[in-house]
């Protein structure tokens, strides 16, 4: 598998992006990845550490997409960034997949301008994984934030993407896709999401129906459509409480006196396993499903570990062949519908 | 303060309403209550029970006005239900306020039907006050569910109405209003979003931009407008995500052995105060502005506790004299933009 990454444009870059990379080289013997960024920083954040070096190599890139650039305008004239010169590589090269902690909108905008979207793919989603309850299993939410305006066509498109990514990725046989909604009865919903109801019971995706957003981590489904504003605003929405709960738990420990504290110490392992099962990397991460190849946007606060989780999760993606059942699970939709 | 008190309807009723009624008599001496619903099962609910009897009414309504029920018809068919009894007697006769556990959407149909919108005013909006970080202060969130197609004008109306429930009822001078929104610069969000920013932007309210789901604890604003969708959505996220949290906690405490008990024990009045804090009434609960007269809706499961702070709110909401406030701001409003 040869990987991309872009090593600018996130938090704690260039260093933790080349450093999770080299995790990444000594978990797997059979990725290779090329570096994508300022040639000089990044052979300084490999000078002295051991590698392969057969498997590393740079593409040289002097702009850096920082979050304050227009998306658009990013992609359009900064045509030497370290994200669309890794785009460009992956649409030309022998690449399999992407990964990049850069501004989101300009990945979003670059990936379908220059990699470019599946036959039929009206527009890309961004789609993170969401913990859940159940032990092993995950959800994905389409989209969570790349469109803020749909059409009930483009929700049946995620549900179809979606879909597929669970049954090709996690093994999940039959996914069960949920409508993201304020109530579950059938006429509950706004206009979008009562056409989209009428359209997703009409497919051959095994859609159980609508969800409210109380049943994001509870695992009932394994995708759940959205549009992106609503899609977006949930995952904040539940990352705000999550954070929170855990200011607030803080601010009472420290108020509860002796007998909090050591409550907390003797508490601490189960608190810290909760924290990194809830305050993942959910919001500003996930996969743009609809792309030609496999596009995956790591938390802007990605440190070396979750840069070595997004690269594995890429290769996955792309050894599953993801965006080829896409191909084939869009077509034979069209095909359906003609 | 003549207050109505929707006796049925809700999860623990009619005990925990009839119950909670008591409690607010006697917190209260200046308090009236008009009971409404099966008057034997009410009575039988008062029998024993020490209270000023002359503080107590009851209006016998015979039907009832269930959650499986669409609103609208049981609106218009259950002419004799404890929810509509009451909405009348709001609508007609000599009373301040009215508190409901019932069905959400029904209350809001009866409340505008029966009691009527203020002039001017499009739709009513259920307005939850949500917890904050900071001790003492809310935010109000408008909408929370009532409309989920809304149009911009729709969300500056909420903005109206938001800030003068804030400055009347919790003496927040110059209430901050914010756009819930996708991100928080100027340009960003979906079509209804950026034109009811333009709008905002125009007005003699203290509007201070977007605000992403993820504030909706942090005390940043205090009043968070939103279309009834994402509102609602954002909010029951928030709920999953608290509820999630509780229960993976409880799940690793179980599987951390003795030591994580003895922490948790120890820990138990700050995890107590958490949970009372943060999985409060917010979701199914709040004030629906816009109507001629205080309705509040209770949530649904309301124990006597939560009836009485309903029907303690409800009366400080009259006290206030929140809905011919917002009648002048309304008013006022319209004047500016003819």
């Amino acid at each position: 598998m040869r990987l991309i990454l872009d090593c600018f444009g996130g938090d704690n870059c260039p260093d933790s992006a080349v450093d999770g990379a080299l995790l990444a080289l000594e978990q797997d013997k059979n990725i290779h990845i090329a570096l994508c960024g300022d040639e000089s920083a990044i052979n300084a954040c490999l000078a002295g550490k051991e590698y392969d070096k057969s498997r590393i190599e740079v593409l040289d890139a002097q702009e850096v997409i920082t979050n304050e650039d227009s998306p658009v305008l990013a992609i359009r004239r900064k045509k030497n960034s370290s994200m669309t010169v890794g785009l460009r590589a992956l649409a030309e090269g022998d690449y399999d997949a992407m990964v990049s902690s850069g501004n989101t909108g300009a990945l979003l905008v670059g990936a379908s301008i220059i990699v470019k979207l599946i036959d039929g793919v009206q527009r890309a989603s961004l789609s993170p994984l969401l913990p859940t309850l159940i032990d092993g299993r995950s959800t994905l939410l389409v989209d969570g934030g790349a469109n803020v305006d749909c059409k009930a066509g483009m929700l049946k498109e995620f549900a179809v993407m979606g879909s597929t990514f669970m049954s090709s990725v996690c093994a999940v046989s039959n996914p069960r896709v949920a409508l993201l909604n304020n109530g579950t009865e059938e006429e509950k919903g706004n206009a979008l999401t009562k056409e989209a109801y009428q359209l997703l019971k009409n497919t051959d995706i095994n859609f159980v129906g609508n969800i409210e957003a109380r049943e994001l981590f509870s695992g009932f489904a394994d995708v759940i459509v959205s549009d992106g504003f609503a899609g977006n605003v949930s995952i904040k929405a539940a990352e705000g409480m999550g954070n929170s709960i855990f200011a607030l738990l803080k601010r009472y420990i420290t108020e509860g006196g002796a007998r909090a504290k050591l409550g907390y110490l003797l508490l601490k392992p189960s608190l810290k396993r909760l924290k990194n099962i809830m305050s993942g990397e959910a919001v500003g991460g996930g996969v743009f499903l609809g792309v030609k190849k496999v596009v995956v946007k790591a938390h802007g606060a990605s440190n070396d570990v979750a840069f070595k989780n997004a690269i594995m999760r890429a290769k996955e993606m792309a050894e599953a062949k993801l965006t080829e059942k896409i191909a084939a699970a869009i077509a034979e939709k069209a095909d359906k519908e003609n």
